[in-house]
């Protein structure tokens, strides 16, 4: 069903970085959305995005001081994803802005006044990839019952380069954390456990700069659901995103995709093509949904689904597995 | 690898109906080329895609006298295709055509003069599909040595409305086509024996108006290969489009694809999401490599890789099938 | 369901070959025969399988003198297959026979008279695969609704020896006419249409002692429905044994058994065991259940299901196949 | 490949109950053993079996004071294990001991002197499973490199009556526990921490007798390898039983197993049929496989592959998995 739209609302895109160089040209297309502005400390970042899409490149001042920029995506590094909402926000933007809000729980916190009733769109891609939207509305749809535990399988295909450590915010508040916010739509009701064991298995310099690469994280909510998170730096086979949800009824999973449905069968067995790559290709559809839905927030048609509160609670949740691997037990809300 | 252009040429789009409801949108999204036109004798159609794209509805002799207009694609009424693609390749034009060029066979060997070394386009859907491209690519890399046969599975998902029939060519010109190109393509062979035998199963309305709608068709090559079409009007699951290529070192299959890749497991067993319903899903992503590969053409980068030629052979070997069944007896070549 | 027997009647078997070594085990392991005989011109065949299940060497008039004897297996030379039922059956014993009954269309039709009430069971394992079992009972529930095609894969592992195809009957006789008869069983309808094509594409030797190894049948019935074969003598994947049965409500489907449930993910895509490598491994549990419904049959419990009658039409249909081949055309019934 | 025994060797079950009668049966059958007795307490459950298997029913003294008896399967009630085998063992008879040894991990201790070096087999089932037999040669021959984490999926079908649960030992001794043996198996390491979080989700009266019926464990070895196993006492959806082991070089996979490869395609999707529903038909292979080792330990060829060290640490784990629940701490080694 495509969304039909009367006029186009100008936005304007801060960050032309990895994360915006996928929002910025899904704006850009996008039949509701016009990309007005570029924002980028790098001026050939900016530069080279805007000329593609026919946008400008501009000052953060200069956007919000536009009135006709309905909506600011917010890509820009972490450190400054605050910053740069709070500002917006304040401009009476609705803002759309890449995961983490921010990597200190306690920034986040002070931030609750002003933007826990904002127009802010928390992208997180998970929720808005459509395998996923199915198997929810599965459960939601009693498919297999009451829901009772979650398996959930996010195995990155390959470790990042280490100068990402430092300021990745770790594993658990920059890869876990998607996972965290996942387990909280899907189990509907609150977390009041959380367990984390963690390894430095793939990269020992991931080790030696205090970080870890492999983690299994146990949750337990309120009425006794379960949830387990696998997570590792490098799968060695592709990006590997699975859910699987057990019920009193049965199980609903969500599967992998791969590149193409070819298979070959010889003598030493039947071989598919390989699960896609990573996060580019595994969540495409899943971000042109997110535009989609900030489109609508844009018009005016709906509240984010996913906002400032969910934020919060994943990195609070995240911030819960740190604590749990240092201290080696589990942490009770 | 997306294609990059140094400059946007601009075409026009003849047919604003079902067809042209694809190709024109892809055509005024495609980064190196500009909807300029919309020609159709519904005024309507034409003015409803022409606003929504930025275009104009014109004339198809406003179209040709235009020396800005690169290409042109021909989505008209299957008995309008010759003419205006004899039109447009006379005035200059790179031409992209939907399938078939015509249904009588000897008026397209009598277009041959004009267009078989002309810059033209057919659009058999199948030989751009990424995943029938990937089959074909594994066949080609020798994944399974040296080619012997094929089974190609064709079932529309429902049977078409009986209005459509009296000018659809009858089965074997209007949808066995596809998988005689397809055949024709993969077995990269002369053909030199068909034999189809075909019921009315379906719908007995279809009988009636002197057509089948469950067919089985054998080819044979002159080196001994062998080729199975199975095809039918109404699968009740879907749109089955499957090929499985057999070669003296194995087998290479093609699958079909589903909405999305959740399954549900309970005691009646284990259930995922019906396959894609129609070519629309289907086809999407070969829609799309068809524009990349035109575009290629009108930019004068390739000559198109699948054009007159291709369409009167399996013109012809769609006639072959018909007079098989009639005479129920193999045609030989 | 296990069968109980509340005695046990005594089998001898004839000929201790390649199907005898399956045959003569499963009737000495089964809890209501025993194995009292083995029959076989090559002594050392005989007493080996004697030995192992503590029956005893004997000669043909002395089993079928016994009175204790209640049940024959015929598993000799194709060439003696219709001597040996034809013995058995004189001597009042239900016999069971490996298919076929013999080559030679017109020996079949003129044992009619002895044969056509007798107590023969004609081997078909195909008949009695549970997979393939449980797939006719979805059909015959209406599963897919009203059944309308039929595609039957039968591709061997390897090539035979080359020795073995002057005795085989060829292609059609002695392989084909396991799906001649699966086809007959499911399509339920008297088959009035075939043609067959083939070619030799696996081994010139074949071709030079007059006999093909790849081929593809075109079966109608009465009412219009199709089926398909498709036949090669070396796959290069293992034992492929697949039926997909369309009907009007949609498809089901028996797919490949693998050796077991592992597959690895790698960079190179996601890899399964090997499907089974031949019938000893695939028809396993056929052969057992083939086994159970012999046992029935000496207890006097059933007739037998597929007999005399499956067994001379499945050759006439193959004598058929030979012909079209032969002729270039279809044979009509 | 087929086991060949010169000649076969007396053994004895104690306990023709629920899995008596599964390894009685498969020692009868086995062609290097005879059952020559059954011992139970309950007369008819004993002479059942020995009837249907030509077995005499004896007294546990007469079993043990017969010297041509090689081997004793204990398949007594739990509390019952101990004694069985410790007398066996006095006996100098092989033994073959259902798992678990005991549920007072002390008694099991106390055991040691008599048992660490007997001629003791555990039937821990899933370690003679065909396909995890696969899937661990897969690991050892590096198919996935160097073993970093796995998860362990065992899902029981529907929830055992209330009256089991009293005497069951609770959820890890009596069901985990086979998890946790596979987990030290497979990954090869002393296990260094456990964490375990439970809930009773399926059933109340479970709850009501101090029990739970689902739960996560985590387990973490020496080198930081992670292992997660999932239990649930009702999957509503069959048996489920699987393993991921994920290594520096990718994925290695044993799946469910269904009843059929039958599949069914509609409008409503692709239904394949139930996975296996029980033990019973999941591990038959397991089991017959478990008497194959068991013929080997008997006629000397080689000792047991799993028997008091495994049984011991098993149970240490399985208590570890009790008291991190009750504690709500990880137990550390």
């Amino acid at each position: 069903m495509e969304q039909t739209f009367q006029n186009v609302i100008d936005v304007a895109l801060i960050g032309a970085g990895r994360m915006g160089s996928i929002h910025g040209p899904n704006a850009a297309r996008h039949p509701g959305l016009k990309l007005k502005y570029v924002v980028d400390r790098h001026g050939e970042n900016a530069s080279r995005l805007a000329d593609a899409f026919d946008a400008e490149v501009a000052a953060l001042e200069q956007v919000l001081a536009d009135p006709s920029i309905g909506g600011v995506l917010v890509c820009s590094s972490t450190d400054q994803h605050l910053d740069h909402v709070l500002a917006a926000v304040a401009a009476g933007k609705a803002v759309f802005c890449e995961k983490p809000l921010d990597l200190d729980l306690e920034k986040v916190r002070a931030a609750g006044p002003a933007l826990r009733d904002a127009r802010l769109m928390l992208a997180f891609n998970r929720r808005f990839d459509p395998h996923f939207v199915a198997l929810k509305a599965r459960v939601d749809a009693g498919a297999v019952g009451r829901l009772e535990s979650l398996h959930l399988t996010n195995h990155d295909p390959a470790a990042p380069p280490p100068g990402f450590i430092p300021t990745s915010g770790g594993l658990f508040k920059d890869f876990t954390i998607h996972d965290l916010d996942l387990a909280r739509w899907l189990l509907d009701e609150p977390i009041v456990e959380v367990f984390a064991t963690a390894s430095c298995l793939v990269d020992p310099e991931i080790g030696r700069q205090g970080d870890v690469d492999t983690a299994r994280t146990l949750l337990k909510t309120a009425s006794g659901r379960l949830c387990v998170i696998s997570n590792t730096r490098r799968s060695g086979y592709g990006y590997d995103q699975r859910i699987e949800a057990f019920g009193s009824g049965g199980m609903v999973a969500a599967g992998n995709l791969a590149g193409d449905t070819v298979h070959v069968a010889t003598e030493a067995g039947l071989t598919g093509t390989p699960i896609l790559p990573g996060f580019l290709q595994r969540y495409a559809g899943a971000y042109r949904a997110e535009m989609d839905h900030f489109a609508e927030v844009v018009h005016g048609r709906c509240e984010p689904a996913v906002g400032y509160e969910a934020g919060l609670q994943a990195l609070a949740l995240a911030e819960a597995c740190d604590l749990s691997v240092r201290t080696g037990r589990p942490v009770r809300f």
